[in-house]
């Protein structure tokens, strides 16, 4: 499977980095070791010793740098190695691959393509753990499964009704047509330069037995959703008193919401049939519904979604030749699907300069 | 590996299907979904919902069409689709393939060829459970092993001395020559439309250690074994007084035996190396001798050549270039191969039929 | 991979061949039965029956002929078919292949080249168990890792202060320059026909922690390491008051040691990706410490080899086309590398030969 390079992926929570823990990762079929140095950074190096191919996630860390373990090379946190026993010449080739890594809205996100592109900027709005507009928890789900089906799930929620209608569905009977008021509204759609905003609007709608509690049985409610390469899902739900989009002028209400939700998950692709799912969920601070509440039905529904995708994946496994046959609920995905076939074309454009100017460098 | 596709291939026991269950089950390396419907008919559908690919077997029943779970798209026992969910026009190929199955002798048979072929005349006489004249409990076990290697196995009843040794041997030490005294009579052996007919006579032999009690030290025995395409295995054994043979003139005695039973067994190809065997073994009902006391031996038996062929086709993956050398033992199994050549090459004409016809429909 | 065929592989120490017991065994990719037959002679045959290839090892001993349990067909050690049920002419293709195989020191030993190649002489001199100069346990371990890695790791002894700090090297904080004392004496090499023989001397040198006690603080130590094709590497450590080596001109002292102990190992290719390694250490007899405490040292120790060279395969594994790069410490491996290419090279100039013979043998 060909992965967007030039992107950054989320390999983890921040606080999943304990200094002198060495975690071995999988990235997009590449085996990294990623650690927290005496000094508080993170690093992010290819685990593999250059000399007998050991995994450096099997050594030692020493302040900064990594020791391998096996005959005892050591790596400083930019890949060079700056020590191996019994031989004082330290060859440039022996040097392990690092890759940028920045810590940022409290998890850690990797750069795959060119380091001179690793431009923090293009890290998604990740806010959430340890926001104060927010009471959320993180989360973390491996799935067996291509990433790209997690992503087509997310891009389509008109998988709600059926496969969470026990339980953000709230196990009412399964009704498709009712069920659906959410999926069925037509959002509005913008192409972003590297995702999509879906913005969905839904005036006097019936509350979904979630809410119920917390805003009575009809609200207004606007809803606006990111879907951002490589895999970046940004939710936010926001009740109203009925008639208050009409009040707005059918803008986005300026009066108080009766309640207000957010959810940040990443789909980060592990190899071409597993992947690592991260997420939170959780509702502004003014609500009575608690932190936890949200990160119990979130791990009930996303276990489900696992579920379905886990066994999606062996069907498609078992049928190499067949494809999906697209409908009108995966417009979404179509859109998707064509930025990220741009950004894997400049991804292989960036590889042809590349071959070029070598090329050049030869004659 | 190739499976005949015109052919009954059984997949349960008929009251293994309880209505509301989705069945999953591979035969021939495909998936697919039987299920009984409210209406209490048997379907079988491709299990792969034609949208997304998702398992139809992780939906649900509505009524006799099954539901989709993922995104809500529902299927009559046909394979059509008859509702998309925001969709009002449903386009004609977003269907799932159907298979012809039908219920007969107490088991559920799919037929994998042509539809129009699928003439319910060519399932096997396979009366057994449930029939008056046996009493006999279902039994079913699966296999780590190509459905080849059992239909082999059956073929050449002359390992039942050594593999059986215990069971149907009644433990008795081995003696391969007193001990293989049925496999030694040379059968009378008739080729049939779709297999073989084999008839044992034994004149005044000693009686295994399983009949002993049952019909006393010596007997004349009439046996007739049916192997039919694609692994069906029908056995009648009689035990009569001594001399009854040469009294009926050589001719299977009309005169009541002393003993009498049936085994009826299935082999279903699931994946080139997993396959699952049905069998039934039982007296008449005059016996001494309980449905329960047979099928504790079947299966004690059964899964003695389990073990042998799990463990013979581990061998044969790992030596793929090497071929068995067939021996006089053999002789059956070389004329069951003949009619199996025969019956692929059809379904390989009827392709290029298929072929042909299309071709002639493009010019 | 290519193994190399004309050597004499261990296959297990002789102790663990008991009369009746059929033991499957795979070696260099192909299976093999391996078993003593009543006359006390160890027998070594392909395990697969020629007839329907199912395993000779699920058979039985009969004196030292082996049964197949399937059809029944019974084999000679060397190979011929004795005996096929029902059929009076055994073809002489129906036989299965023997392997030359002799018990010596202790162990057996199977020779997978050519027959008339397979001289005893060539088996290496692996005394150790059992023998009056050494009290020694046999020890064994499975690995999931090619034999060649488990090769290098016994060419390089430099991973012992960083793998086996915790055993060999006493617990004692990890100090790469004064730990690897006995690794940086650069060791005398000298290339013997089918291997090494590194000699190490080292001059009022520190004890490790395991000898302190034994030999006091300071010693002269001289150690002999033979490592010879295909994975066999026998070690002999002496301790001597400091000054005997100078006592001696700087040979080999002939004063009585303070201690002296040994280690034979032999690595044994199994399939591309496993292999088994069995293993013997122990002190003469006048050491205070027993056999039981090299044994428990050595299953600690190389429980650690284990755990880092099964990893270093799975990080190979994920990258194919990464070569490791040699550094100093490597020259033993590349000397011994050069040994096995020129053996597989004689190795495929008799498959040349053959090859040959037979053209003409057509023409």
């Amino acid at each position: 499977m060909q992965y967007l390079r030039n992107c950054w992926y989320m390999v983890g929570w921040a606080k999943d980095f304990a200094v002198g823990e060495l975690a071995p990762l999988v990235l997009g079929n590449e085996r990294l070791v990623v650690y927290r140095g005496a000094s508080g950074l993170l690093a992010a190096l290819e685990d593999r010793c250059p000399h007998r191919l050991a995994p450096l996630s099997a050594g030692c860390l020493e302040h900064d740098n990594i020791r391998c373990l096996y005959h005892g090379l050591k790596f400083a946190p930019d890949g060079r190695c700056v020590q191996i026993p019994g031989q004082a010449a330290i060859p440039a080739t022996v040097a392990a691959r690092s890759f940028p890594i920045v810590e940022m809205h409290s998890a850690a996100w990797v750069w795959m393509g060119k380091k001179s592109n690793a431009d923090p900027a293009l890290i998604p709005d990740f806010v959430g753990i340890e926001h104060p507009d927010w009471q959320m928890l993180p989360g973390r789900m491996d799935y067996n499964a291509s990433y790209t089906l997690i992503n087509a799930n997310l891009l389509d929620l008109s998988h709600v009704p059926y496969v969470h209608r026990n339980s953000f569905g709230g196990g009412e009977e399964l009704n498709p047509e009712a069920g659906a008021a959410f999926t069925m509204a037509e959002p509005t759609i913008e192409t972003l330069d590297r995702g999509l905003r879906m913005t969905t609007v839904q005036k006097s709608t019936p509350t979904g037995a979630l809410f119920r509690n917390e805003v009575g049985p009809v609200t207004d409610m606007w809803t606006t959703n990111d879907f951002l390469v490589p895999g970046i899902f940004l939710l936010t739900m926001e009740f109203f008193a009925p008639g208050a989009i009409d009040r707005a002028g059918g803008q986005r209400p300026t009066e108080t919401p009766l309640h207000r939700n957010f959810s940040c998950q990443a789909v980060t692709p592990l190899t071409d049939r597993t992947s690592r799912y991260f997420y939170a969920f959780g509702p502004w601070p003014q609500s009575k519904m608690s932190a936890e509440t949200f990160a119990k039905i979130s791990e009930i529904a996303f276990a489900e979604d696992k579920a379905m995708i886990n066994a999606q994946q062996q069907v498609i496994d078992s049928a190499a030749a067949v494809r999906p046959k697209l409908l009108h609920m995966d417009k979404m995905n179509s859109k998707f699907d064509s930025i990220m076939r741009r950004l894997l074309a400049a991804d292989a454009a960036e590889d042809g300069a590349v071959a070029h100017s070598l090329t050049a460098a030869v004659e």
